[in-house]
């Protein structure tokens, strides 16, 4: 870990928890709570490995670096897209009924469904406050510009999500399919998070839109690795079962392409839901179609674009060499 | 009806459809229809019938007007209010497991839950865009302030969802825990309408004050009726069960007060769920403890206070003819 980082990870915590303090008042104790439990911050195995990575806000707050300003006034905007983020994940464990996420009970399998729903609310008005912090220290025109594109941003998460879920019950899908609903579920809040920091930072047009770029990029390719990581990833590294992208019956890249190749997996696909014991032998012949060369192919060509982008965006200082760093370390995951 | 309100509503009704057709695109065409289907515009039952009254847009704009300015460039806000409130009412229904809505099967009835948190959290997000199309009429500074006086009262509706949801399964409640959960649950967002209102109408900050108390006790004062209709309403002009907030065990004010007197009610309310066939003898128990008084004397004193606030605002014109009746008329509303 670089020196920036050793800076940047304590203070996003600080300021995380800072907002996130609005709600530690009086009879509200035990939902402030959910929130900090949800964060990583409290209860049962609480702590680093249960926080996330916090890859949102450290974008924010290096391509603000990388432009040649200070990262502190930045960080009220790195808190609002991890606060985002965060509303999103709450959210999407009680309609994907996850029950564990970073190994731990998730809100609504602690609390139920209903609380469940308003913490989620809860971090999504939290991020809009933690925005108007940056009245402090920007001018009102350049909040309100951050502001819109946040609230663009979280369109396309709403977008993106029913994408998701409304593939769920479809099987007339193709490729094309695919893209705007990642775009909108992963991509458009990492772009939004380069687009942001790049603002605050005083980039130019140019460079802010590149840095658009390369963290819209990042996101494609990033999602891509994980639906080959959810078929054929190795489940010691990446914490979760290796078979449960198809056993879920989740639309992701591979699963549409062996779909319009119509083989045996598409008839197999077709015939209804799968048995774990079937799992293996259907991944090996998904791999057989081409399915598995063909995501991996996607996957290098949004990460040669997203490197690229950043190449363009020429970002500046150790700032700039820790934001190159941070994208391989991502594009490179093996978990 | 006043000629302002023939105006007014179907100006709400316009801009309202307006912001929600940003999710009028290719592949989102079921998303966008579920908006509108809770919106009142399309499907099953659709028409005056299903809107809702439009208060809050109403209390917007005609605060705006009152304080001597067009109203056409705060519509919208009056768009961001309503979508508040709109979001508040989807997630609500799924965390209460309300099954119809002005007689209509609730979003979730219809497209289950997941699907159905996804459509409030876009009501959410659009109401977040509205405000930021404030911009093309108003100074920034302006705008953020909105915009913060907004996010602060999202906060207080989660706060009052958590206070209303924590109660259900308790006990220990006194009549002082009640004015927290409404204050956030009711009254938040009524005195932001009002208050953003005024602001937009330039009124002068004594002026904005008693405005944003106008809302906050009519707030308190709307619900504290609505407690009474509740247990002792007429089914016929509510449209709802008399029996339902007994049934349900709704911690309300009357249920609160019963509970204080430790007398028959709270000992037949503490020995368990209710049937259907208790429900009248035991409401009338309750009044015969002196809960119906007692309530409506606050639900008499909040009234109070209410105009008293308008009085000290002055409100002008039409508008502040328009406002008062619109006042009156939730304040002594039979149903």
């Amino acid at each position: 870990m670089t020196e920036l980082l050793e800076s940047l990870l304590p203070a996003i915590e600080t300021e995380l928890q800072r907002q996130i303090a609005r709600l530690d008042q009086p009879r509200l104790e035990p939902f402030h709570d959910m929130l900090t439990y949800h964060m990583g911050w409290s209860g049962e195995g609480a702590g680093p490995e249960a926080t996330g990575k916090r890859v949102r806000p450290l974008l924010t707050l290096l391509t603000s670096a990388a432009s040649g300003t200070d990262w502190q006034p930045a960080l009220p905007a790195a808190a609002a897209v991890e606060l985002v983020h965060n509303f999103s994940l709450v959210h999407d464990d009680i309609q994907d009924n996850s029950e564990k996420r970073h190994g731990r009970p998730t809100t609504w399998v602690k609390w139920g469904a209903p609380l469940a729903i308003n913490v989620g609310d809860a971090l999504f008005v939290l991020s809009n406050l933690a925005l108007t912090d940056l009245s402090e220290a920007y001018p009102a025109e350049s909040v309100l510009h951050v502001a819109q594109i946040l609230h663009e941003t979280c369109l396309d998460l709403t977008r993106g999500q029913y994408l998701d879920m409304s593939y769920e019950s479809r099987n007339d899908l193709s490729i094309d399919d695919y893209w705007p609903m990642i775009a909108g579920k992963t991509a458009a809040l990492l772009a939004a998070c380069c687009q942001i920091g790049a603002i605050l930072g005083e980039a130019d047009e140019a460079a802010v839109a590149v840095y658009r770029d390369f963290g819209h990029y990042l996101g494609l390719a990033f999602q891509v690795q994980d639906d080959i990581l959810g078929i054929w990833g190795d489940e010691t590294t990446t914490g979760k079962s290796t078979a449960s992208d198809l056993l879920e019956g989740k639309k992701s890249l591979p699963v549409l392409f062996g779909l319009s190749k119509n083989g045996p997996f598409a008839q197999r696909w077709l015939g209804g839901p799968l048995t774990i014991a079937e799992v293996p032998a259907l991944a090996e012949q998904l791999a057989r179609e081409g399915a598995r060369d063909y995501t991996q192919q996607a996957a290098d060509q949004m990460t040669d674009l997203a490197i690229q982008s950043l190449r363009l965006a020429d970002p500046q200082d150790e700032a700039g060499e820790t934001l190159s760093d941070l994208a391989n370390r991502l594009l490179k995951r093996e978990g």
